[in-house]
């Protein structure tokens, strides 16, 4: 028994003993008595080489639960030092997605190797899931499950659900096709349990089945299976015959590297990026969204300098610029994210962009008559000039109707363009607030120039 | 059949003429031929009484399943309309961590109400329900689920199983508890099919079982699901006692609900905001965050005010000013979010905090020259002053150090104070930047006036 959070691994020590003893026993006996999942932390502390000894040691189906578990690029490299009839071995027992995602991301040269390696129909069927495209229902699929007839009686499904090994995804829900593989519905275990042993799977079905296409993208999907609470989703091809299972661990992935990604694309990263990255890589994936960033700083700068006769008679508007900048990308950046959200979790539909937009502006102006009055309190104090409390009311009201305007507009014109809402879309704010903002601040200074100094 | 993409709701039409005809048999057909969530979107574009109506219209029993996957706001509304009777019926029948949840939420009339129509049993159910801390694995669990004993033999279990009416979440795995109700290992269904019929329980179950404690942080148990592939992850009391059981479909909700969360809190936004906010809330919500930013910025202020002289005597650098700040903010944005990201995903242990550091100082080393090089450049050509080329260089690289380093250090310092580590982060973040990438670059700019201007 194990509580999953204090989970404590092995000694690393002991398991490097047992591989130097060669003890295959008492390694198969170690593994048996952790989840595969921690099993797998435990060994990717080991060296490719130790592991590849161990899957030889052990053999390929001892070690089959565990390798599954095991971080995608260091499965690559460990299947690199295993010897060509236990990578035969291993993969001819991996699921087909799996097997198909190892093969889509090793190098050419692995690649045929790989292919090579398998019958001509497991062959084929990587070829084709490999060939769906990467954020597609069919990337994701497993091509695993059990299928009964609408011929079948229940008592020839019950043998067949027992022999036919089902994965735990596809146990209570199983999926009816008719003879030429069409989807048309489906069955809980409990309602064949239950059910008269002579009757036809066809009598007893539900017809109301839900599918997804091939093609669909994976996130929308991930959506669907929430909304549904469905713990697998069928996956049809173009003809509606079911050529696929999502089970609800894909979606467990699928949602969080879409957080993720989101998120990062918010604070301009890469998706690739992560906490684990090299420093090399970091700095060269985070370059370009710098340097686009360094590019839209240039237009502000040059904003400003167009006022620098006005800044150097009047140098507190030097001081003041950053208030007016920060609170606009703040602000901006509140909308731009709620929006971006939204968009993702499919809370807005085409026909209320506007009424979104409307809303954002309507914040903007609220929020902005309230940081503005604050600011012009002290301009009056702070300064002692009412004309420069003046010009920060309504230079922050307006940069924080900017802020809504904008925040709200570029993740929805990016979405009707098909392009993902939160690319790159907090450099376009922030530097459509700070060029807007300085823009009307210095401006209004420059009109009441005489004004300001007169105080 | 139905791609859940493509999915039409029946005219609402269709729906009010069959309430205002009364015509029950018409209304349950219609929801027959959907699922349940879908029927739940279609019916709450009508009105609470009309809904109410449904209710008493269909009966309990009929309207449950649609009825659970009504939002919870409107729910409680619809309830309010309903008689006695039916409010106790749909109790009774409703899963016992849908009720607590309810009973939760309501104010506290209908709180006693809905209490006073439980049985005994069931009311101290709700009440030890509700009493868990909001995000804890007590609150989240439900405690609907088959158990097993171990002196149960295997024919027996079968039998119970099928009484039990398992819903589907409880089916593959079902856990063994012992005399005394603690969690001592459990069993797929596979295995019990394929099991002699008169085998012991005991003698056939799995003992690595593995679980989470009722006080348990359900985010944590969220990434512990996913980390196992688990549908379900039993929840044990103080005691080792069995007392729920956390299901994918909660995980969905969860893990959805926390990347939220992050994202907002990044922005400086609240947790209870939405799209569908109403104005004066998503203002009142906002407006905090962008008072405190307010006063940071009066903050970034008052640093520029002090070099006040330098400015009016050459202004191009109030011009240079935004591009120093803005690249600061956008690189900590950048090492804040890859690190808020990790902590949210247990991907950083305490120990390896300094090398997150060291890393993310790093690329605010390298970033920091790349960057403060091209402006250093345009420097020398736009405004031909190699001392202000040289004066950019140092700022920049120095303020992208300090960007790494506060980006980094700010979340890791909060996680360590048991706070949110996206806490108001990107504030003091961009704060850090402004105020030493601007006193690093004025007081530099001001050390140099001389070659500055005799440029």
């Amino acid at each position: 028994m194990q509580d999953a959070s204090s989970f404590e691994e092995p000694g690393i020590g002991t398991v490097r003993e047992l591989l130097a003893k060669g003890d295959a026993a008492a390694l198969s006996e170690l593994g048996r008595d952790m989840h595969p999942a921690d099993w797998a932390d435990c060994l990717e502390q080991l060296s490719y080489d130790e592991v590849a000894e161990y899957m030889e040691l052990v053999g390929p189906e001892n070690g089959l639960p565990v390798f599954e578990f095991i971080g995608f690029e260091y499965k690559k490299n460990v299947l690199e030092k295993l010897s060509r009839s236990t990578v035969a071995q291993i993969l001819t027992l991996m699921s087909p997605d799996d097997r198909a995602d190892l093969v889509e991301e090793v190098d050419e040269d692995m690649q045929e190797h790989i292919l090579s390696l398998l019958f001509q129909s497991e062959r084929q069927n990587v070829l084709k899931l490999i060939s769906y495209p990467e954020n597609s229902a069919g990337a994701f699929m497993t091509t695993e499950y059990a299928m009964l007839r609408t011929n079948d009686t229940v008592q020839g499904a019950l043998e067949q659900l027992r022999l036919q090994a089902p994965r735990k995804e596809n146990v209570y829900y199983t999926y009816v096709v008719d003879g030429t593989l069409h989807l048309v519905g489906f069955i809980s275990l409990r309602r064949l349990i239950m059910a008269p042993r002579r009757s036809m799977i066809k009598e007893i079905m539900d017809r109301n089945v839900i599918f997804v296409r091939v093609d669909e993208d994976i996130e929308k999907v991930a959506r669907e299976m929430q909304h549904y609470d469905f713990l697998a989703m069928p996956v049809v091809d173009y003809q509606d015959r079911m050529v696929g299972l999502i089970t609800f661990d894909d979606i467990y992935d699928v949602m969080q590297k879409e957080a993720t990604e989101d998120m990062y694309l918010l604070a301009n990263l890469d998706k690739d990026e992560s906490i684990g990255s090299p420093l090399h890589r970091s700095v060269k994936l985070r370059a370009p969204w710098l340097l686009l960033n360094l590019c839209t700083a240039l237009l502000v700068a040059y904003t400003v300098h167009l006022f620098s006769d006005s800044i150097s008679k009047y140098v507190v508007l030097a001081a003041m610029m950053p208030v007016v900048g920060m609170l606009g990308g703040n602000a901006g950046n509140q909308s731009l994210t709620v929006v971006v959200r939204a968009l993702a979790l499919g809370e807005i539909s085409l026909g209320q962009h506007w009424r979104v937009l409307a809303k954002e502006i309507g914040v903007g102006l609220l929020n902005g008559l309230l940081m503005g009055g604050v600011m012009c309190i002290i301009g009056l104090t702070w300064f002692q000039n009412p004309w420069l409390g003046l010009i920060l009311l309504v230079a922050m009201t307006l940069n924080l109707i900017i802020a809504g305007l904008v925040g709200s507009m570029i993740p929805m014109i990016l979405r009707r363009l098909k392009l993902d809402p939160a690319l790159g879309s907090s450099i376009f704010v922030t530097t459509a607030t700070d060029v807007g903002g300085f823009f009307i601040f210095l401006s209004l200074s420059t009109l009441l120039l005489q004004q300001l100094l007169s105080v």
